[in-house]
């Protein structure tokens, strides 16, 4: 009971929750808010187009540097920088070297939206 | 119009925005998703007791450190560290030196919840 009394009141710290996985394009699970979900993802590469119908994302780069492709232009994003993508606006996320990100949408979001294909990660996974 | 499509694809830069303002216990809007919102705050001293009834609310410190108390315990927080304070749980944030944080929480959640007083910060300030 004392355990976990005490979990409850334990900071999450990024870097530690990061130190935890290393495949690409895979989000995983954080913390919840109402029903939202923060998760932490490594990119490197190119990721897929796809949108979100029912949601905007929030991109907050941690560590790193990445560019968000649209169909009429781009962002750069590095550390310390976030970007919202809105609701049905197509995206190809993409990173030359290894970039570290954390994004913020509703729970059940996936992350290849409306596209599918083998990129389409397991959702709700938490670390 | 060019200038306004240019706009769109501009970075959210957190410590950019940051600089723009200092006064404490005052929340800065920077991003909308969906209808949640994106507050930036510089937080020193102690806040007073409050909650929210209908919303959890998420911490992200950026700089320096600071302090959730709660009526059984606390939580320590240092920049690159998170927490989630539960809905309709008390809280006191407070922070010995100056502390930049990143709030998020839904559009009109008011900075003291329940308890009103002094430090309610006037809502939906964007900078």
């Amino acid at each position: 009971m004392l355990k976990i009394d005490k979990m409850k009141y334990t900071p999450i710290n990024l870097k530690s929750k990061l130190s935890k996985f290393s495949e690409h394009w895979s989000p995983k699970v954080i913390a919840e808010m109402n029903d939202y979900q923060f998760k932490l993802v490594k990119l490197q590469g190119d990721f897929v187009w796809h949108s979100h119908p029912d949601t905007d994302e929030a991109f907050i780069v941690l560590d790193g540097a990445m560019t968000i492709e649209f169909r009429d232009d781009s962002v750069g994003l590095s550390s310390g920088e976030m970007f919202l993508v809105p609701k049905c606006v197509e995206h190809k996320p993409r990173a030359d070297n290894e970039c570290k990100i954390m994004g913020i949408e509703p729970k059940g979001v996936v992350n290849t939206g409306n596209s599918g294909g083998e990129l389409t990660a397991e959702n709700d996974v938490w670390i």
